[in-house]
């Protein structure tokens, strides 16, 4: 007898008869003999109809109001799903954030649990009962309700099951698992049945949206393994676990690509120390993630030069430029380019660390489409590439068809 | 300076256009150099959506879940209260039942206020801050949400008053006070400036709609003033308080009328002891609540007989029929007959006491339009009887004629 977290998403409990079959499928896992927490989020549409009247009510809803409106979203989900429940004949009790003891700190509307104390739960549990735990919400430390931000209610499913010492989290959404890419993108495109914790991060960092980075990070940390399945399926999904032997065997596992950056240039910027660390305190400054980061000195007439460039997101572009185009005489800088016709193609795999000649083989994949790069990052288990953002569909399926991804990697 | 408590009703915060409106009533009252702590019920029909909502998830929804569910519609109106205030300039805090301190007893979805600890709500007032509290709801003392059934946000605001010893708690509402009879069925019916508790208790108890008894009962025992006034209009309302020696010059202050009866007799009974006690154990073990009971006994063949009437909320009327019709027979009765065609018309004032005659006068009044008087009782300030319910408005129409209700009390 193991025990489960079961997290369904929003569109998974939309209506009443989408929660009707969720009641079911918790109930009949208890019934298998396991002890069964359930978290749910918001009903498909609910988090967006309050954001929209705290809009009305205020071109820009204080934080702490916004918490205590769009918490009611878990919470009527949540007693909508114990009701039903009783009215299949099993007893639920729901408990709302501060009633599972999720204690958070930092920021309204983004803040982060701190701690667990879920000692309602496990009485629930000992009475051989479940129990539903509104996702996405908390109680920080003033008494005051808080919520956990976007994929806010796959974090609560973790962490509560990081602190009741679960077997397994699994987080049933509209997808049955993670794909080797976008199925959209490339047909060939193939679930796997498992994946390691760095690799999830890697992707999910890199555009894929199943699972927020957060909560794989939690997971790793406390080794908890993550089921990543379809709500109205009976199928296995994708198990995001720690990384076996067998994993290692294929060099790459998953293509990802992102439309969602753009990328500036000062060219000629003069090479003197402390040029880099300037642009980049204006852009922090400014709330500006910067991604990938390329200077490529060169000698040229006036001593040493640098092209300097970076990525930000997509949204960030306008003002970037705007930024730059503030301190390029000051740097002594030729000017400012901009590029937002870009995309970003990486390929992922913890194979990579052994297998040589990974990044020239994706490179000549690209190369052979005519597929320039624009430029390259890398970090141990990934390589990213900045194309043109027309061919980025082109390149993940090169990519996915050179690196043999819909074949199966033997893992099972 | 005084500490004021507003309480506005669901209709009142109906839409945000409706919120706007009474937050700018609410921050006047600050300007003008007053403490304010507003509490609010749900949006108009949000509360019914909820209802709706479970009836569709369960045909008997678990109390506890239900509680859950329905404290998410004050959660969502303050939210919007505080976002409005702030959008206008003035900085408000929600704060939730649990949060505001009101701690209950009792079951789920009619919870009574055991003890309420308002200190987070003295120290926003201490920075000069207003405060908005979710009506309705506490928490119990095992940490679950609760509601307190019908009028449950007028019982917030005068148990909060009262906690925080305000000066005077305003209930807003859609009419612009209590009126000596109810206006849509006598034109002639007339606001009136003061009533005190015991009148207001009696009124409510007869069929007044405006405040539910529970508030009027608690802050007869901590004399806290109610103001009841319309949400829309600057105009005082009326005050509840206590009595005066204005208000005992007039002996009838109001009059008013209730369809929600029918009428039970059982005909002879024999008249033994302990056959009473028999009827309304019966009632009472099916939770019926009689109102009336009248018992006439006469000398007939075969000894003693009585015929014993008595009232029930006419939605138990078939329910008691049966039971009664179970009964008949072991109390050596005849029959049992009803009647739900009644009405009950009573007159109330704390004026009767010293008056004589009244109830004379109420008979006379009645008989001159030939309606006949079923039942009477009585009590210190009030007369009731049971007539013909096609007389009820004609009845209620010659009474507040009779006692000269239209014509103003001389209350200032």
């Amino acid at each position: 007898m193991s025990l489960i977290v079961q997290k369904y998403g929003g569109s998974s409990v939309a209506d009443l008869e989408l929660i009707q079959g969720v009641a079911r499928r918790a109930i009949a896992a208890k019934n298998e003999g396991h002890r069964v927490v359930v978290v749910l989020s918001a009903m498909k549409g609910e988090t967006d109809r309050l954001i929209r009247l705290a809009r009305s009510a205020s071109p820009d809803p204080d934080p702490r109001e916004l918490d205590s409106l769009l918490s009611t979203g878990e919470q009527i989900s949540t007693a909508l799903f114990a009701m039903t429940c009783q009215s299949l004949g099993e007893k639920v009790k729901s408990f709302l954030g501060f009633q599972a003891g999720i204690i958070t700190s930092g920021p309204h509307c983004r803040a982060r649990i701190s701690s667990i104390d879920p000692a309602r739960i496990t009485t629930e549990l000992a009475k051989g009962r479940m129990a539903v735990v509104a996702g996405f919400q908390g109680i920080d430390r003033g008494g005051d309700v808080t919520t956990l931000g976007r994929g806010g209610s796959d974090t609560t499913a973790v962490a509560l099951a990081v602190a009741l010492g679960a077997d397994v989290c699994e987080i049933y959404t509209d997808v049955d698992g993670i794909y080797t890419t976008d199925p959209n993108v490339c047909a060939d495109a193939r679930r796997m049945d498992r994946i390691c914790y760095e690799e999830m991060l890697e992707l999910s960092s890199l555009g894929a949206k199943v699972m927020e980075i957060r909560s794989v990070e939690l997971a790793m940390n406390y080794d908890l393994p993550i089921h990543v399945r379809h709500a109205h399926s009976p199928k296995e999904g994708t198990l995001i676990c720690r990384e076996d032997p067998s994993m290692e065997k294929t060099p790459v596992r998953g293509v990802t690509h992102s439309m969602n950056e753009a990328r500036i240039t000062l060219t000629r910027v003069k090479d003197e120390p402390g040029v880099a660390a300037r642009i980049l305190q204006v852009a922090a400054k400014a709330d500006i993630v910067v991604d990938m980061i390329i200077q490529n000195t060169s000698v040229s007439e006036g001593g040493l030069h640098t092209d300097f460039s970076f990525t930000v997101p997509l949204p960030d572009y306008g003002r970037t430029m705007g930024l730059m185009g503030g301190i390029v005489s000051d740097l002594h800088a030729e000017s400012v380019v901009g590029d937002d016709q870009i995309a970003k193609v990486s390929i992922v795999g913890v194979g990579m660390r052994n297998h040589a000649g990974v990044a020239a083989k994706m490179f000549q994949a690209l190369a052979s489409e005519n597929i320039n790069i624009v430029m390259i990052t890398t970090s141990e288990i990934k390589i990213s590439c900045i194309i043109e953002k027309k061919y980025a569909e082109l390149a993940v399926r090169c990519l996915h068809d050179s690196f043999d991804l819909a074949k199966g990697d033997g893992e099972g």
